[in-house]
């Protein structure tokens, strides 16, 4: 799988478990402009790779606006860095000297059977891909994107920040034709970093581990200032998940249309789950989560990779 | 307290509700086009007050579409009559001889305290009320509309049916200033009527009695058919009930906007439950119900009745 | 015919034409808020008509905002008073005490023969009365507006400020199936006041005259400030020149929508020329003026005037 | 220069303009999908080089398809072939073996000076290009493409084709901070090809002129019978026209967004030529052309390049 993402609290525990699943097999990681600029995205993809002891895997930097519009980041919910919480000071790898796009076409074009992508940013990088290089489409054999919701949204009321931020990418990924399952808020919200969960990571004894504990009580902190939440949902390695063991994840197909008029509700991702429209399903939607099966894969990931 | 209905089944319980509880005062009942044709939906408010031995409320007709763009009505749901299923032979009154928006004015204008308008169909006659008649506002005290909803719709991934039917009218309520409250599908959906809700209304022994379980077996039929739903949910009711006893919905102040552009979203209640937009909060939103207070409210109503 | 206006420097003088051309029967006048606030939009029209010495032609106020969506005025054309430049120190006669919308339908179901309705502002009070009294639709002859364009706008690039005032009326309008003629920019810019039409107006030797001129100066002003105009067109009594003398105006059928939606061209006239759209013509779009002939009806008015 | 284009009878003119005249120095053609599909477009634009003799410009294929939603060619205008009428058959150059959005990077960047992009069809490559390959944007010295109009639209009432195939790739050209000029169809429709000018062609009494007469009355018989044009408008060349002798086109700067959303504007123009927005003016709009001068440079290229 190549995993392209925008980390993020999120995505730092995502890349772990795509880097310590002992099925995981990451090709490359690649990075967009989302929950912070692409620099920082950048720089926080390379740190969370080099404390997890990930030497050969590639990484490439894509993005750093959406297709069209600006760039809006979510510095009220990862902080100033995008990663803030715990010391993240480690010596990190270089990016390859080529762009996100590019990286993901060799990788594609070199691999001996189809490609997941699993997305957890903004899916710029993603649609880019699709239209510079279609040809690449048939080596793709799933995208699996973590954004967009059944329900509510977090950035609007009916907005999930990775499809906001980029409404015309995600709508190019979602008229693509290609299989697609969409993780979002409606299942992702059922998986809370409670404080067992906190004290799992800790009880690691390994910086990693408390590294991801401080990660989660830093976002704990802006989810319970900015949503009123108990507990933080971690959004993205359940798309991780989804690849890695498709049992954790319920899905049903269904039409999914993104909104980009509108004067609430630009990036909405529109669901037809009750088949109302009359329009051929497009996406596999994420409706039910094993929780206790995902937290199980996500800790023996981190605990696997030691350090 | 005025009914502004588009009946319906859920109507008809609603307008049930207004007449049969000891405490409430229903000064009129106004109908709109929505569930079905306005000339329908007359019909079936007439029939179901006659049923209901209902004598000396004034019914007038409204408006036959909505303020912009042409009508949809809700047979799939609600059947060719508006209101089928049971026998409703039975000999009805006349509607006064003025227009809904004229009914509602010299109601409010003669009333002694300010009135409240349940509206459980479009919000059409009530937005042409508030912009032909700008002078009874002092005169509402509230409006509380069953209609929207905080998370999915049912019309449309994320547009409920008397909202989407006219979207206009809904945004001129909402910017209207007066105290309002919504009650949407999030709580309507809380509220079935179960087998044993069936029963009961069957087991009162009256003609009425019989005639709203037979309403809420083809309601649950067309629930069923187009929604999966075990059991139907009773939406407007639950605007009356909570006239009558605050205590059996739980609200929340939250700033509500009607999405009018969007190519999928058109007629959303966008409601910005985490106050992320800055703007005022200018509805009460039902976020709770209290579902067994609801039941026997609604039970004793149609048992008061008798019949 | 029913001129329902905001005077406005060019709604005056379409008022004056519609009281001083001999074939003109003008059976009241109703006032909507649009180049200015309602309160001073209805005084202007009764100082307007007490300068002509028009006594018994009933005057009523009516919308004082938009259907949807708050009210934006043309201060910048027209002035703080709506009718800046002159003194307009007169007695004036009083309103009928009815809103607009109800002496329409009066003066309509009273009237011997299909009624024509003259709209140079804003068509709220207009889409009102279809909505609230769609009875009255057959009494209705014609409505001929002044407002749109099938080029370039005023208010915005692509939006004219009538329609773009009130967009949702406009759609009312225009999807009502009654016969409908559309003066827009595009004709009404071919009239400008040069200084030679001013000085007829002043060398009239009548304070109306006298007033005409210094109205015109003013619009000269602020069209130049504003737009960089030589001369300020005067739009508005085109469309009641169109009424006295349909050969003064040339007009194609077509299809014409209001976009209703739009980022930045909510509002504009949307106007097939080329029947592209497969669409049904539902307006008599004008698309040719006799400049001359316009100029010499208009000040024909005036002159008969007097005083 | 470098020409983007989609031939289309009068792309064929631009890229005869850019081949043929002295001034011009063209470093490559790319092509897009638009007026026709990628095949018939690219295909087309090998054949008219090979017509004009030229045989050492590198012909690049890009997109089959705009950025977003779904391709719709303009056959009704320029036939199933995309350049119907005469009789084109010739051996072609084969296209290089990279995409046209590598073929502008690789020219851009290996050129002494900023490299001037003519675009005369959808915006599609050269959006692709700002948003893959941001580090080339120093190297491009302006961007000029035949699109927009400050007036009516070609394909809706406010929209020309070229954006309204691909309004978000205009949008991101738009955005890009680059120096622009934009040839719309308020001055491309001042320069029709007239009797006379098909004779000028057919008088030269070359192969190439012929097929520029037989291409113009083609032309002319579908705008004639779309839009009733007595003679058809030669957009493209103008763009190559204004690169080669500024004084040809006169602009002004102005405000210039498009409208993405709109039931009936998306892809609109929206020029704020009278500055009311107060946004940044981000475009050089042209509003008057040199009409005989650019037929002289016209005529003069095409006759240069003789066979």
């Amino acid at each position: 799988m190549i995993v392209d993402c925008d980390p993020g609290h999120d995505d730092a525990l995502a890349l772990l478990l795509a880097a310590g699943d002992p099925r995981a097999r990451l090709l490359g990681v690649t990075t967009v402009a989302g929950n912070q600029t692409l620099d920082k995205t950048t720089r926080n993809a390379l740190r969370v790779l080099a404390l997890a002891g990930v030497r050969d895997v590639p990484v490439a930097a894509g993005c750093d606006r959406p297709l069209v519009g600006e760039l809006t980041v979510a510095e009220d919910i990862h902080g100033a860095s995008g990663l803030d919480g715990p010391d993240l000071d480690v010596p990190v790898a270089e990016v390859v000297g080529v762009h996100a796009v590019e990286l993901m076409r060799r990788l594609i074009t070199d691999a001996a059977e189809p490609v997941t992508v699993v997305a957890t940013g903004p899916l710029t990088n993603v649609a880019l891909l699709l239209r510079r290089h279609p040809e690449v489409m048939p080596g793709i054999g799933r995208i699996v994107f973590m954004g967009g919701s059944t329900e509510r949204g977090n950035t609007t009321p009916y907005g999930e920040f990775n499809i906001v931020t980029d409404p015309e990418a995600a709508d190019i990924v979602l008229r693509s034709g290609l299989p697609l399952t969409m993780i979002g808020l409606n299942v992702t919200h059922q998986a809370p970093a409670t404080g067992e969960i906190i004290d799992e990571f800790r009880g690691m004894g390994t910086r990693l581990g408390a590294i991801c504990a401080e990660l989660m009580m830093f976002f704990a902190a802006t989810y319970h200032r900015v949503f009123g939440f108990e507990h933080p949902p971690v959004h993205d390695p359940i798309a991780v998940a989804r690849v890695l063991d498709p049992s954790i994840v319920r899905t049903v197909a269904a039409p999914v249309s993104i909104e980009l008029a509108g004067a609430f509700t630009r990036g909405a991702t529109v669901v037809d789950l009750h088949h109302r429209t009359g329009r051929p399903s497009n996406v596999d939607v994420a409706v039910g989560l094993d929780v206790d099966a995902f937290w199980r894969l996500l800790l023996a990931a981190v605990r696997a990779l030691g350090r």
